[in-house]
């Protein structure tokens, strides 16, 4: 890894996101300050949660503290209002300790939308950026590809996906180390006449812009790794995203009802599970360290509900990567050189 | 089935349409004619290629003719172009004759873009529709779940989708014998209130709509067969649709992978790749006869480029129900109970 600074990056964990919180939040802060790594790693939480935890695996490491937090954001919570209705919650502290320079990131498996609200609120967005964009990393045929935006922006006008364009690609750049991520623009055809009244727009512009775009892709392109960087709306997004990720339980399903169909048929799954499972293993999100959501003026990274101590540990050193490299400063930067309206 | 009329359906089959045309269509046709169903299927395109396939296989039946049409349209032809360009195609003499009442149905496995474009343009419009769309069959764990639009219309109007609600819920229940199909509308959320500028506005009107409407419907419920019918913007569909279909190339792809890591892994693979094409069977459009372009005041079916003989007939088939079950006259009646502008 090309590390451009080696300041000591501190990553604020929010010990109460995640459908296992405390205890999978703070096992994985635990397992990574433990690793010969640069970082502090804050877990911001309820104390009295938090510190049976840590005694109950007889951790004292001089690069894991605690903040104290008492109220904590739930799945069912309401993102527009519960950035009000609980000031006090671990995410918000989190996100305050960022703002006022006592964190350089923070990691989140908790409710995606109020990350996302409570980050763009807390942070602000990079100068130049109208809006901030979850991404997504899928496994391709030849390796994987990071899909933006996936989420937090339903209705796009043709700038912000320029904006999405010039952000992934720096992303990608910094984080897979890769020299010109190939960007490409969902569609319903190749050819630059193709697409809807919004990616036509911005088909225009991104010819313009100053990334490696290599024009449309289709839908069936995403997981054949024709691009390195897919670029769409949030809605079209979170739904190619949903879709993805089910088509590993419908796969389940069939194999289960093949199984049920008697003795010999049970005994061919069983024989195939294993393998396929290794085979399908770059489709586990635990691998990936969250999802990034760039454009907001720090760092944030947004965890899967059921992320294991495991998840939470990548999603940490992607924290400190995101940070490390800079990774704003240079978004910031490029912006400079193009001229959105 | 109930056949709700015994009229002959006369079906015109573009001889000339997909990657194996002539050969392909015409041993389709053959096929469908040999059957014991009161149908005539009419085989559009030129004489002299047609003729010799017939021959070779020995076949006079009564109920196979053959109309000459000695141009074709290409997959790479412009659809907006070569209505003009190409009078004379298999592919319009075909539409002509169903326009003057000389045949019920169209079946063409050619470029989609022109049967489409030259489908809406022969055939009108069902009054009260604005917008014809194209529907694709989606394996799911229960079964099947029927997408609208999968592309016909990139940018629609929120009443277009709700024309998709009624004309999918309609087909579903004469195609597949369900009684009250569940209707979800594509979003990125369960709740009502979750969606982008389309969806909410869209959302209004299918609470009203005679339907069997379920609200919202995530990415990850089409494959889980949450709906019957799936409504969505053709940009949304087109992408959707041809994401599924290469997720089967991912797998393909990453057991090659696994196989050629060594001897015991490739006899591991080889093992289970018959099962699991046993399993994937429901993923193979062959068996789906096509996909519907519903609104058009005529029938139209458009298959899959590499459509085999065996699709053909099961297209020749599926547009043999859609005109005898009158879903257009249904979908017609339908639509004047309720008021869209």
């Amino acid at each position: 890894m090309n590390m451009e600074s080696n300041k000591i990056v501190r990553i604020a964990v929010d010990a109460m996101g995640g459908d296992f919180a405390p205890e999978y939040p703070v096992l994985g802060a635990i397992d990574a300050a433990k690793e010969n790594r640069n970082i502090e790693v804050i877990l911001v939480g309820p104390e009295g949660k938090i510190s049976p935890i840590l005694e109950k695996n007889s951790v004292s490491l001089k690069n894991l503290k605690v903040v104290n937090a008492d109220e904590f954001v739930t799945m069912e919570d309401v993102p527009a209002e519960v950035f009000k209705t609980k000031p006090g919650s671990s995410l918000n502290i989190a996100l305050k300790m960022q703002r006022e320079n006592e964190a350089d990131a923070l990691v989140s498996a908790g409710n995606t939308g109020a990350v996302l609200s409570h980050s763009t609120l807390r942070l602000g967005r990079i100068p130049g950026i109208g809006r901030a964009t979850i991404g997504a990393q899928l496994p391709t045929i030849t390796g994987s590809t990071m899909v933006f935006d996936v989420g937090a922006t339903v209705d796009c006008r043709p700038n912000h996906l320029v904006e999405y364009a010039v952000m992934g690609s720096i992303y990608v750049n910094n984080i897979f180390n890769n020299k010109s991520p190939k960007v490409g623009l969902l569609s319903v055809g190749e050819e630059k006449v193709k697409g809807n009244t919004l990616t036509l727009a911005a088909y225009e512009m991104l010819e313009k812009a100053p990334i490696n775009f290599i024009g449309n892709v289709e839908g069936g392109d995403i997981l054949r790794g024709i691009a390195d960087v897919v670029i769409c709306d949030g809605f079209v997004g979170n739904i190619l995203l949903k879709e993805a990720e089910s088509v590993l339980d419908l796969l389940k399903a069939k194999l289960k009802g093949y199984a049920e169909m008697g003795f010999i048929k049970k005994l061919r799954v069983a024989m195939m599970y294993g393998t396929l499972k290794k085979i399908l293993k770059n489709f586990d999100y635990q691998e990936q360290g969250g999802t990034p959501l760039l454009g907001v003026n720090g760092v944030s990274i947004i965890g899967h509900g059921k992320s294991t101590p495991y998840a939470v540990k990548k999603m940490i050193f992607r924290a400190e990567e995101i940070s490390r490299f800079e990774i704003n400063k240079k978004i910031e930067l490029k912006l400079k050189e193009i001229n959105l309206k």
